[in-house]
């Protein structure tokens, strides 16, 4: 396929260097910051450009991976007439985009990080497209990636999302928290990193219900009022653990 | 070593057939449930007793893996002279062994679940002990296992397990919340499995703090407030989406 990418953050680097790689085209790469727009055309060999409407109309999709927020505008400034015009975020609607005649969502559910290689292949990609031909193509492009595909409904993505920031932003906060806990008694942080990986490899296997552990679920309430006294002086913390102790007594108990 | 276990759950279990694997010679195994003791006395070809009075004195290393709030009267119960006496707690001090002669404490620090297995040269051993040569004994002891150790006093092995708790306990229930919020829309949990991984396994090359991604710290109220609208018949759910969006606000701007 022969494709142009807009923007120049993490899933736009990501998914431009995959499509690259599986052999498709890609043509433009559109930022408009030149010096990102050059930085990631270069690595694709693609033509760096810094207005939608500088945009070669010869490309079979257009993708924009830019901030939620600005998802609007830029689609608006596309003129493309006959590529498929689709965004990369879970929490928009595929609706954004309607003023296009051939649109979709090509969301990949996973999380990107500079300069962190991932295995494309392991992502599953979130479709929805505004008609069965436009549906297609995108499975046929991620299937040119080796990667899954689920077809989910604008509500289905959003949920999805939310999902998301349950197990992995927030996760990942509990992870700087506990990394905060033990910062402070002079403890390194590689102490938790076993406890971690198996924590996260144990729910390949079982429901995260039953894997659930800790002095919340047995409701041990000696441990955990050490451990709110541990917490004193630290107002914070002690309101996660308060919560989220409560949450896991309610689902367990409740 | 001759090593005796009191307790026969899950970290009692796990470090009973180490110890066996590791060439130690497993003498007794004791717990209250008869038909427990035997079970796991069974696998490592030593005694099953129910009461601590019935062990045998001629051990190296007792090992006590019971519930955090029995350890004292366990402990209390046991009449070995020469054996070093050790608990596996993170929330119990070395002192509830104070009336004993050789004490010391051997955690684990790894969260164990039933018939999974664990590399057991992957855990953290924190130890703690009550002169020089018991600790020198229980350094040992981990080196026979390939595994590392740390010493940490009572305190710090405390601390420790809170951050435990927000690492591991508190993240696995995340992953319940999230499990929960696709179930209702019908979508699959394999579909957070790759994202859990690579949230997990970020944390294995960078700070948590820098791989913080999601709406609450680009303080996007925008995607922030459209979910905590499509929460809202779940006002659990929303408290700690926003107990949590909070503070990560707060970890990143100030």
């Amino acid at each position: 396929m022969k494709i142009s990418i807009i923007g120049s953050g993490n899933v736009a680097t990501h998914l431009a260097i995959a499509f690259f790689r599986a052999g498709h085209d890609i043509v433009d790469v559109c930022s408009p910051s030149p010096g990102h727009a050059q930085a990631l055309a270069s690595e694709v060999r693609a033509r760096a450009v810094t207005q939608p409407s500088q945009l070669d109309p010869a490309v079979d999709l257009c993708l924009i991976a830019v901030r939620d927020d600005v998802i609007a505008d830029v689609a608006a400034a596309v003129t493309l007439q006959r590529a498929i015009l689709v965004h990369t975020a879970g929490s928009v609607s595929l609706e954004v985009l309607s003023s296009h005649r051939r649109i979709g969502v090509f969301y990949p559910f996973q999380t990107f990080s500079k300069g962190r290689q991932l295995d494309v292949a392991q992502i599953p990609f979130c479709l929805e497209a505004g008609d069965p031909e436009t549906l297609d193509q995108l499975k046929m492009l991620v299937e040119s990636l080796d990667a899954t595909h689920h077809e989910l409904n604008s509500a289905e993505r959003k949920a999805l999302h939310v999902a998301a920031v349950f197990a992995c932003n927030f996760t990942n906060h509990l992870y700087a928290l506990a990394s905060e806990l033990l910062r402070e008694k002079g403890m390194p942080f590689d102490l938790l990193k076993p406890l971690i990986e198996e924590t996260a490899g144990k729910i390949k296997e079982r429901d995260p219900l039953e894997a659930q552990t800790g002095p919340a679920v047995r409701n041990d309430l000696k441990v955990i009022n050490e451990h709110l006294k541990l917490l004193q002086d630290k107002p914070e913390f002690r309101e996660v653990y308060r919560l989220l102790s409560a949450s896991i007594s309610k689902m367990h108990q409740g």
